[in-house]
């Protein structure tokens, strides 16, 4: 049981030298239960090795870029053979228009596709978007959503002034007053809604959105000529082959993309409709590397894997059976679990547990027993798992269980 | 001399249709010369290819990023190795600290680094720092430096609230006076001063910092307590083995790159030193694929290139041949240049030519001969040009001179 960490130490002794912190973003390893690694060596499908090579059976999957697994040989032979021709050029590639074509072709709300590197990038320019649109400026948002990490969205007010949050009121997830009363205060200076897919905050127990809340929103915005914007960058291709809010059967006007869309090489995406397609054409924004031809060639690839494979209800399987396993496991040890979230973006609490502790003696076990599971963080489910991955971590878990009571 | 554009006139229509005005940002051709190619194939070395076969010498380098050629053997080999062991994985690999320490090692005044995806990106984050160490507001910034396309900094407005803009005061590059006087008006309110390493902004000579300026603008920082920060994303590596500013011997606090860091690998950072180093912490930033090891890979074996290669003094050998021949061609035509910048990021324009009518004329017949020029933004040499090269480039602006008369 007792794992070698000796590169890792090292690594984070040197790291402490260089980086701030040691490391910083949502990767930081600062605030999980001891034993976690910062630092690995490999990914290949659902698996993760640190760099002193203890295996880890990987419930992240990078924070969701993982979908059909790492290094999948599909996806990364697309991104090699556009590579090795030449990546990031004077312009775009046709595989920018070929990819255009496919995100307007999957997602119902869409008319045309702009591409960029970072989910901040693209909820940015859907912000910008919306405001372009209706020369207004408020927005509405739910408290505790996460919209990225730029100065007007961050979570944490470290270096941002007062004006960098102006114009934004914020009500509650699921809750159609709230959202109302928002909508109320924004006058006649609401530019946009914007909504989580699901409510996937931290710490959190998840919510699907209610259908009363997410029609409300479409409604409120199209009485106000405000855009709806669904912020799938977590979320997307994960839930539905289409925009999250298809199953609730409300269109947004902007969709912002990234994560899974190539399943770990870099894009990000701001999806629209037509109503919206001139003010994102008046907009101003750009960056060195968004005409890069290999993720977009990557891209391609994961849409043919999302299009012709069955993954997307093979991962809501293995959630719910991981899900299932789970509290049949948790029962017997005379634990109650808060599971929740749909089952391929599971988050998993205990009852009974307000400072977090037993979760994070129950992810430390998990953790060295080789399966890296997240105590406060929604998770994501690989279609690279199997049944066998489950079994394996239902196992693991089950010991956890004995461990966390100790 | 008539090229085929059949296959690029195809894609632009196609892409008129899925992507709003059919292209965005600064690799729309929209702005160009008629006949310059949107979409590219392929780039190798020094060179570029059209989708329909045409093939250019490049002086755009990606606006940036190629600094040792396209597809270069050694970065590629990097960056594949590391790309087949997974690249966005669920933590950093070893290369993030093996490159903070080289950058660090690099860079005089750099203590640590952070890295991220876009300049954008870093600039940002240098913001956020600056505010953060201060726990002040306002910035000093060049009027027409461009510093990325967030809403605070993009040159265009649409979409920015005058919110965005907040603390913000404008000088003159390389006026005293006018970065006292900004420095006055922002009172004890001052977070940074922001100072493009060279003045390369678009459609005007570009102009080396004075000696005085960069002293003036270190020495207001150090009496206002704020933070002196050189961008330098687009000038980086391609000046100085170091800060650009350390041919003025001035030191920033904070700088901030990008493009030619992982020789078009997307990759940016900001690097501090020890006096910042807390506020850098204290910010929250990140993204999905900050941590992402490939790009970094690429980074390091550049580092290697930059450290050990004649790579610098030969762009500026490359640069000072063609500055010298283009001249001369002029003059035999009876044309006057304005040749500016540092002779390894020229930037050429005319004189008496008040609408760029010759300008246009004269890069599009060079267009028209392979040669990729630039009408009004900054050029770039890369390592992978030739003597050879620059003498294919003054044969065609030989012939692109006569054009230019018609």
């Amino acid at each position: 049981m007792a794992r070698i960490n000796s590169r890792d130490t090292d690594l984070r002794e040197r790291a402490q030298k260089v980086i701030p912190n040691g490391m910083y973003g949502h990767q930081s390893v600062a605030r999980l239960p001891e034993g976690y690694p910062q630092f690995f060596s490999r990914g290949e499908g659902a698996y993760l090795w640190d760099v002193d090579g203890n295996r880890y059976l990987d419930f992240m999957c990078g924070y969701g870029p993982n979908l059909f697994g790492y290094a999948n040989a599909q996806v990364d032979a697309a991104y090699f053979d556009r590579a090795r021709r030449g990546d990031a050029l004077t312009g775009p590639g046709e595989e920018m228009v070929q990819l255009a074509e496919a995100m307007v072709g999957l997602v119902s709300h869409a008319d045309w596709a702009m591409f960029c590197k970072n989910g901040t990038d693209a909820t940015t320019m859907a912000l910008m978007t919306a405001r372009s649109h209706t020369r207004k400026s408020t927005i509405v948002l739910a408290k505790g959503a996460y919209h990225g990490a730029a100065p007007w969205c961050t979570p944490v007010l470290n270096g941002v002034t007062p004006a960098d949050r102006a114009g934004q009121i914020f009500c509650e997830y699921n809750d159609v007053e709230s959202l109302e009363a928002a909508v109320r205060e924004a006058g006649d200076d609401l530019a946009a809604i914007f909504a989580s897919p699901i409510k996937h905050d931290v710490l959190v127990d998840q919510q699907s959105p209610t259908l009363a809340y997410a029609k409300r929103a479409r409604e409120l915005c199209d009485e106000r000529g405000a855009l709806l914007i669904v912020d799938d960058v977590r979320a997307g291709l994960r839930l539905a082959r289409d925009s999250s809010w298809s199953l609730v059967g409300v269109e947004p006007d902007l969709s912002t993309w990234g994560k899974a869309i190539a399943n770990g090489h870099p894009l990000s995406a701001l999806l629209g409709s037509d109503k919206c397609r001139q003010a994102a054409g008046e907009i101003f924004v750009t960056g060195s590397y968004w005409f890069a031809s290999a993720a977009m060639a990557a891209s391609l690839a994961t849409l043919t894997l999302v299009r012709e494979t069955d993954y997307l209800e093979r991962t809501i399987a293995l959630g719910e059976r991981l899900r299932k396993g789970l509290d049949e496991a948790a029962a017997r040890h005379g634990f109650g679990l808060r599971q929740t979230g749909p089952a391929q973006l599971p988050l998993i609490m205990f009852e009974d547990d307000p400072d977090a502790a037993i979760g994070y003696r129950w992810n430390a076990a998990l953790m060295a027993r080789g399966v890296y599971f997240h105590p406060w963080h929604n998770m994501f489910m690989s279609a690279a798992m199997t049944l066998g991955d489950i079994d394996f971590a239902l196992e693991a878990a089950d010991e956890a269980f004995k461990a966390a009571k100790a």
